[in-house]
């Protein structure tokens, strides 16, 4: 043969190679589709989750049915190895009561729509009365001081900018007056503190979600209202500035309780000690049913197992699910992950120095083994029409995934870009794993997010099972080519 | 200068003046996209058509009362011109009887939820009653032949595919029999049609349509089932092969009426006899309120213009919002246009060969000067998340458009691709306009159309808005940069 023609004939069987696999992924990837969308198991699943069970706030009866409920899904879907990991977990009860107030005389008293901000305090039975100090930001409430805010309620009110494409960039800046706004207030001796809930929707709903309180600082109640009537609150300030609120909450703190990460794995026929961990979390706000936040999230990566299991495809690596608790108060369960898996990759350092071996017998065998992520997927921000992945990697690692972006645009999977991942995963992020998230539409989260809204009736059939989609065929294509 | 520089210095001169040009296309797409978000007019003129007009009709008191209201309100905006073109439209009512019934005997009838398809003939005031075929398809229909066929009811059950990505492909596949199923039918001796409704989703709504009789075929009456209730029939049909049913309507067709096309322009400052020609139709079907079709399509139009004039962007063409007439039934208002649009163009050929003018001093010159169509784009896909632009044009004009993609992709406008356009302006095709479809997200749009679901409660101020500013975007740049 004619030295010049072997590269040539090299380069030409590589890319017929290249072209085959691309053809055989696009195959593959075809199918998991149309399992994807053609298939309402997860949809049902999801029903029961949000109806039957409801609410699951971390320390809740409720949440432990949850627990129940995923660990006996698993089972019932014949996978390797399926158990609970134990964490500790705070326990906050919203209580009975929650009244927000505003006092114009015996006759004429206003009630918002209102809900503890999940943590707070409670007041005493009498509840507090007082003074509103409305301000917009932060600075605000410095410019107005201590002598001007003492004993009285302050009241945040910053409006979302609607000029964010990605509805996160939004909620970011509005969020920060729910989780700190108490610690800053409290500090200018504020009794109490009202926020405007964090989403752009106009309407009834009060939006909850978790405060923060630092130990320096006294603890104060803080509740949020809806934003139909954080502008009916504005307008009556503006009229009656000296005008007074009553604040009455139930909400408490109990002895924290021990609760669970429920895991689920589908061993890697080649790598079973390499893993892909995809997962959601099980716990959710109290006052809707979880179904957005995360209940889509937990469905969509037990559909992933679902999928492979029913299309036999055997992964080489292993599948693992985690379906994460506590994400909304404390992220107890996504630090408890993060230590097994610091642990795992150790074990796995030595045994593979060692010699290792990659025969799993059983769950005690597979701990001795060690384990190590090849990459972790969270699917957090609602069960809307997926855009893609925002990658949290090397930017190696990040070309790498761009470069299946062929395989997922038919499917309207278009974006593969570098950025944040989620809060249960980033855990893992000193191992050096390549995290993703799944992004879907995020135009309408906000408007069920944290609030009665997010409702099982609020979740499309089809979204969910394009998201769904797109969580297994990313999985696919990093169990066959690595990170 | 040394020779070699020219053409090194000429390309870094064109260069700069392209990272210029791109930065203030760059701006001005910001601005158009915070003032499309930040505004809700559109969203309250929607509610207002949709909650206090309703469902519109070609024919219909409430069409009038839309037409009227949509010129109004483009009168209002203090426009260059705002227009009426006539139109003659089919009138056909459905009328108060709509029932498909099961007779399992008298106690056991079962009402299904069912219409009439737009367009069908009623039964007389018995109603008819017969036995039932069930097919799946034309072919189906043909090997059962008129033997078994004769004197009965066609129940035509084709279910929907769910592995299309773009929902518009299973619905082209479910909607023929909706259109054409009577004809087939009556051509092998049946005497009324049922159809599975033309929707990916299952429940309780049947949807409507249109019907196209031959005029060389017996028209017998057609209804459309829900998802639901087909299922419940195609079961008891199974276990009773024989049972009747009953069909009753009321529904008639009356004498041709006139209506109109809406049109408005803001004329161009440089060349106002060239026309970017932007629009949705403003007729629906009556059983809901037209809002995804195409209340939404309407309003984003009109948005355009209301945009444009807020941030004082003068373009240089003429842009025409054109609200058509029955797009629903026979798209009588998309031929006038057609029409017109043709005549004007011929006048726009001649008063350029005899040296043109394009001072408008009043539409009685504009119209003497004549006008030609730079592109046109149809809204007529759902007030969803859009996704990008489908282009009917010469592969020169689609890969010019590819090339504004950078601009558009922030706001996730990543899909610029040939394909159709839309009916409205597909008359425009042979006067070689090129046509632009909105491309939102098709997931949720066939669960609402053609049914009593299609209402303004469906539609999110934000999809809405994005949907608003993907045309403003497009209108700017295709006046910009011309075609």
């Amino acid at each position: 043969m004619h030295k010049l023609l072997t590269p040539i004939l090299l380069f030409f069987l590589l890319s017929c190679h290249h072209t085959i696999a691309q053809k055989e992924d696009s195959l593959v990837i075809r199918k998991i589709f149309t399992e994807a969308m053609s298939d309402s198991t997860g949809y049902h699943n999801l029903r029961y989750l949000c109806t039957r069970i409801g609410g699951r706030l971390c320390g809740s009866p409720q949440v432990e049915k949850a627990v129940q409920w995923s660990k006996t899904t698993l089972e019932a879907m014949g996978l390797d190895t399926v158990w609970l990991q134990e964490c500790k977990v705070r326990h906050w009860e919203r209580g009975n009561t929650e009244e927000l107030v505003i006092n114009q005389g015996t006759s004429s008293a206003i009630r918002l729509h209102a809900c503890a901000i999940g943590g707070s305090i409670g007041t005493d039975k009498a509840g507090l009365k007082a003074k509103v100090v409305e301000v917009k930001d932060f600075d605000e409430l410095k410019s107005i001081g201590r002598k001007n805010i003492e004993g009285k309620i302050v009241y945040f009110n910053h409006p979302p900018d609607p000029a964010h494409y990605y509805t996160f960039d939004a909620y970011g800046e509005l969020a920060q007056y729910r989780v700190y706004g108490v610690d800053y207030a409290a500090s200018y001796g504020a009794i109490g503190v009202i926020v405007r809930s964090a989403t752009l929707a106009y309407d009834d709903f009060p939006h909850t979600g978790v405060i923060y309180y630092a130990d320096t600082v006294q603890k104060i109640p803080a509740m949020a209202v809806s934003t139909k009537d954080a502008e009916k609150l504005t307008r009556l300030l503006k009229a009656k500035p000296g005008l007074e609120i009553s604040m009455k909450l139930s909400s408490m703190e109990y002895p924290e309780t021990i609760s669970y990460n429920v895991i689920g794995e589908m061993w890697g026929a080649v790598h079973p000690e390499k893993v892909i961990a995809i997962g959601g979390h099980i716990d959710s706000w109290d006052i809707g049913q979880g179904a957005h936040d995360d209940g889509a999230g937990v469905i969509q990566s037990i559909e992933v197992l679902r999928i492979f299991s029913t299309l036999k495809i055997k992964p080489a690596c292993t599948i693992r699910v985690v379906i994460f608790m506590d994400e909304e108060m404390a992220q107890r369960g996504a630090k408890k992950y993060g230590e097994f898996a610091k642990e795992q990759e150790e074990v796995y350092k030595s045994s593979q120095a060692a010699g290792g071996s990659n025969v799993i017998a059983g769950k005690t065998k597979q701990l001795q083994l060690g384990s190590h992520h090849v990459a972790a997927i969270e699917a957090d921000r609602g069960g809307f029409t997926p855009f893609g992945f925002s990658i949290d990697a090397t930017d190696d690692e990040v070309r790498k995934i761009q470069g299946w972006r062929d395989l997922l645009l038919p499917y309207g999977l278009y974006s593969l870009e570098k950025g944040g991942s989620g809060v249960d995963i980033r855990e893992l992020k000193p191992l050096g794993v390549p995290l993703l998230a799944l992004v879907p539409d995020s135009q309408r989260y906000f408007d069920y997010h944290h609030s009665a809204n997010d409702t099982f009736a609020k979740v499309t059939l089809r979204e969910l099972q394009l998201g769904t989609f797109a969580m297994a065929a990313m999985v696919y294509l990093l169990d066959k080519y690595g990170m």
